[in-house]
C-alpha cells in the first residue's frame, strides 16, 4: 500500500499494476519492461508478477504487437538483404510426426525461395526439429551466424538451432514461464514465435497452427485465435504472414521417432510417404512459394513443389543441404545408415473393425517414454527408437493385425509405451462418420493489406 | 508447456496453474506453499505469480483459513493461557487521525480484559500506533516476548510491534507483495492481518475496517467484503471476531501527527476530545468488553468505559503503560514534554459557506509531506509535526477562519503541506446534506455460531 518516490527511471510495479488492472500498456512501457528484463535490471519476481497478469488479463494486439517487437530487438535481427532471394519460413506450433520443415526446407529452396530456419528442440509430447535434424551422424544445428548464411547462399537453405544472439528477451521469459505457469498465453506464445521467426530476416511466414488431441491448442477455437493473433502480429510488423490451422487429432504420416521420421522425409521426397504427410508438405510448400514470389497462386506452387519432387530436385537440395551442414548424406540412399534400435515389437488389435480414434498426445508421450524425446530439458534424446503405425484413423483393422511396430532399445520402457499405444487406440464397430479435414482453413488476413 | 517427472516432494508449479486455472487449493497445498517459502525452498519468482493469480482469480473461505493459519504457524503463537483475564485485541485497517488504539488498550485493561497488542507503523498516508507511541519520549515498543508478557500481567495491555518470530511469512509475502502489485487484494489483506493478530494468543478480536476518502477501502462495497471476510475466516479458526466498517472520509479527531495524537488521546482518556473519536473509542471499547466477558451487552461495556473515563482509571492504565514501557508518563500532564514543532502557519478559509468535504487522503498525505510519515519504508519520522483541524465536515467557515493548524519544521514542506490541505477541504454556501455516519455497521456473524 506504500508508494515509492516518483522516479524519472522506470518502475515495473506500474507497469504490473496497469496490467493487472487491465489498463492497455503503452508501447514504451512494454519496451522499458522487456528491455530493462534482458539487461537484469529488474528481477524475475517482478516480471512473473506481470506475466501472470498477461496470462489473466490478456493482451490488445497493440500491445501483443509491441511485445513482439520489444522481444525481436532484444537481440541481433539477421540482415538477409544481400540475398536477392525472397526469404520465406514456415513454423509449427507443434505435434507428433509433424517433420515437414525437414520437407519444406529443400523443396523451397529448390523452387528458388530462400529458407533461413531457425528451429527447436521436442518438448512435452512432441517432437523438434533439431533432433530430427540430429539423427543424422554428423549433422551440425549450431552454425555459428556466418556458416548459417554461408549455407544458405550456396543451398538457399540452412537449418540450424536458436543462437545466444537471437531474441536474448525470449529464451529468458521462456526459461521464467516454464516454472512459474505462465507458459499458455496465447499472447505470449505469439510474442515468443514471432520475435524469433522475424529475427530472421524473412519477408513471409507461413504458421502451420495444429489442432486436435496432439495438439497444444485442443480446440479449434483456441487455435485459430493463436493463429489470427500472430498473422495479426506480423502483419502489423510488415511481414506477410499466413496461418494453416491443421490437424493433429492423431499423428501426421506413419512414422514417429526421430530417425524414423528421416526415413520418412526421404520417401516423401522421392515421392511416395503417407498421403497425409504429403498433402500438407505440398500445401505449406504451395503457400510458401506463393508468398516468396516463385508462384502467381498456392495451386500453382504446390504444381512446381509437386514437379520438383518429381524430377528429383527436391530430393538433391536436401543431399546438399545435409552435406554442408556436416550429415552424413549417404542416410538417404541407405537408410540403415541411421541409427537403429535394437528391438521392435508388434501392437496388435485384440478386436475387428475399424479404427475409430488414436490419442494423439498418448501415442508422442509414448515415444517420449521410448526415450525420443524429452521429459526434462537436459534429457537426452535416443534417435534410434519410435513408433510406426500400420493404421491411421478409419482404417479397417482384423483381430491380431498389427496397428504399429515399436522400436525401442529397453524393455520397460516398451512395455510402458506400449500399454500408452494400445489404450490410445478406439477400435469400434463401424467405420467413424466423416473424417476431420487434413486442412481446417487458411488465415491471410494480410492478403487485404498487402 | 513442459512438465517435469512427477516428484514425492511439493511442487510449486502445481499450486501455481491450480489457482491461475481457478481451481480451489486444498489446505495441505497452501500450508506447503508457504511453508516452502518460509524455509527459502521456493523463490520468489514462483510466489509472486501465485500472488498475481490470487489477486485475480480470488480465494474461497477455506483458502483463506488456510493461507491465515499457513501464515500464523509459520512462526510463534504466543501461549498466554497461564494469564487468567480473556485476551482481546482490535485492529483497525488505518486511517488519518485514528489514535483509538492508545485509547483502548488502556481502557479495555482497565475493566479487567487483557490487550496483547502488536501494531505496526504508517504506511502510505495513514498513521501507525508504534509511531504515535514512539512519540512519547523514551516509550519502548521493542520489548522482547518475555518483557511483553511481563507488561501484560502487571498492567493487562502491552503494546509492541511485530517481532521476528511472529508470521515470518507474513513479513517475507508482505516484502514481495510491496513490490509485485499484489497489496491489493481482500483475501491476502485478511491473511495478513489475521494472521499476526491471531498470533497474539487472543480469544477475541474487534476489527476497526475504514471505509471512504482516507481509507485503503474507499467503497462501502469493499470495506464491507473485507471485514466479512476477515470475520469468517477468524471464526473458522474458532475465535470470536467482531468488525466495526467505520467512517473515514475525513480525519478521525482533530489532531493529525504523532506527538499531537497523543495529546488527544490523553484528551480523550480525561473525557474530553472531540466527539467524534471520543464516540468510536466507546464504541469498540464497549464491544472489547462484551467479547472479553466483562459485560452481558455491547451498550453496558460502553457505560462501563465511559465510567472507567470519568473516574480517572482509564488513564491511570495510561500511565501505567507508558511508565512499564520505559516511557516519559510526564507527558500526560505537560504535553509541552512531547517533541514540538518549531513553527506553525493556519490555513484559512477563502470564503464564507459550510466545509462540505475534507479530501481525507490528501489531509493524510500532507502530514506525511511535513515528515510525519513516510513516503519509503526506511524513512525516518518527525513525531512534532503535523495538523491541527478546528473545522469538520458540516461546520460554518467565514472568510479568512482557520480551517486548520499546521505544525511545522521545514518551511519547504509546510508550503506543500498547505497547498494540499486548501485543496481538499470543499467550501459551499449551503450545509452538506445528511452526514455521514460515523458506524457504518457491525458485522457479527460469529454470534451465530460461537
Amino acid at each position: 500500500m506504500t508508494q515509492s518516490k516518483a522516479s524519472p527511471t522506470f518502475r515495473a510495479i506500474d507497469v504490473i499494476r496497469k496490467k493487472r488492472d487491465g489498463v492497455e500498456l503503452s508501447r514504451v512501457e512494454i519496451e522499458g519492461l522487456i528491455s530493462a528484463y534482458t539487461k537484469g535490471e529488474i528481477p524475475d519476481y517482478q516480471v512473473s508478477a506481470w506475466l501472470m497478469a498477461v496470462v489473466l488479463k490478456g493482451m490488445t494486439r497493440p500491445e501483443t504487437a509491441a511485445l513482439t517487437d520489444a522481444m525481436l530487438h532484444s537481440g541481433d535481427v539477421l540482415d538477409l538483404s544481400s540475398l536477392p532471394l525472397k526469404k520465406v519460413d514456415k513454423h509449427s506450433t507443434g505435434g507428433v510426426g509433424d517433420k515437414t520443415s525437414l520437407v519444406l526446407a529443400p523443396l523451397a529452396a529448390a523452387a528458388g525461395v530462400a529458407v533461413p530456419m531457425i528451429s527447436g528442440r521436442g518438448l512435452g509430447h512432441t517432437g523438434g526439429t533439431l533432433d530430427k535434424l540430429e539423427a543424422i551422424p554428423g549433422f551440425n544445428v549450431n552454425l555459428p551466424v556466418a556458416e548459417f548464411r554461408r549455407v544458405l547462399e550456396i543451398c538457399g537453405c540452412a537449418m540450424i538451432g536458436q543462437t545466444a544472439e537471437i531474441a536474448p528477451a525470449d529464451r529468458k521469459l521462456y526459461a521464467l514461464r516454464d516454472v512459474t505457469g505462465t507458459v499458455e498465453s496465447p499472447y505470449l506464445i505469439c510474442a515468443s514465435i514471432m520475435s524469433k521467426k522475424l529475427a530472421e530476416g524473412i519477408d513471409a511466414l507461413v504458421l502451420d497452427v495444429k489442432t486436435g488431441s496432439g495438439a497444444f491448442m485442443k480446440s479449434e477455437k483456441d487455435a485459430v485465435f493463436l493463429a489470427e493473433l500472430m498473422v495479426e502480429t506480423g502483419v502489423r510488423m510488415g511481414k506477410r504472414v499466413v496461418a494453416l490451422i491443421t490437424d493433429m487429432d492423431q499423428p501426421l504420416g506413419n512414422m514417429i521417432g526421430n530417425a524414423l521420421e528421416v526415413v520418412e522425409v526421404v520417401e516423401v521426397l522421392r515421392g511416395g510417404g503417407p498421403e497425409d504427410l504429403r498433402e500438407l508438405c505440398l500445401e505449406t510448400a504451395g503457400w510458401m512459394l506463393h508468398l516468396g514470389g516463385v508462384s502467381k497462386t498456392v495451386a500453382e506452387g504446390k504444381q512446381q513443389s509437386a514437379k520438383l519432387i518429381s524430377s528429383g530436385k527436391a530430393l538433391e537440395k536436401f543431399r546438399q543441404l545435409v552435406e554442408l551442414q556436416g550429415g552424413d548424406a549417404g542416410v538417404i540412399d541407405d537408410s540403415k545408415r541411421l541409427p537403429q534400435a535394437k528391438h521392435t515389437l508388434q501392437v496388435s488389435s485384440v478386436r475387428t473393425g475399424f479404427l475409430a480414434s488414436l490419442q494423439c498426445e498418448q501415442i508422442g508421450t509414448a515415444c517420449v517414454i521410448l526415450g525420443g524425446g524429452r521429459e526434462r530439458k537436459e534429457d537426452l534424446v535416443d534417435p534410434a527408437v519410435g513408433i510406426v503405425l500400420h493404421k491411421k484413423v478409419g482404417d479397417q483393422v482384423a483381430a491380431g493385425e498389427p496397428i504399429a511396430t515399436v522400436y525401442y532399445n529397453a524393455e520397460a520402457q516398451a512395455a510402458r509405451a506400449r500399454q500408452l499405444i494400445e489404450a490410445s487406440c478406439a477400435i469400434e464397430d463401424t467405420a467413424p462418420s466423416g473424417k476431420r479435414p487434413l486442412i481446417h482453413r487458411v488465415i491471410d488476413t494480410s492478403a487485404e493489406k498487402n
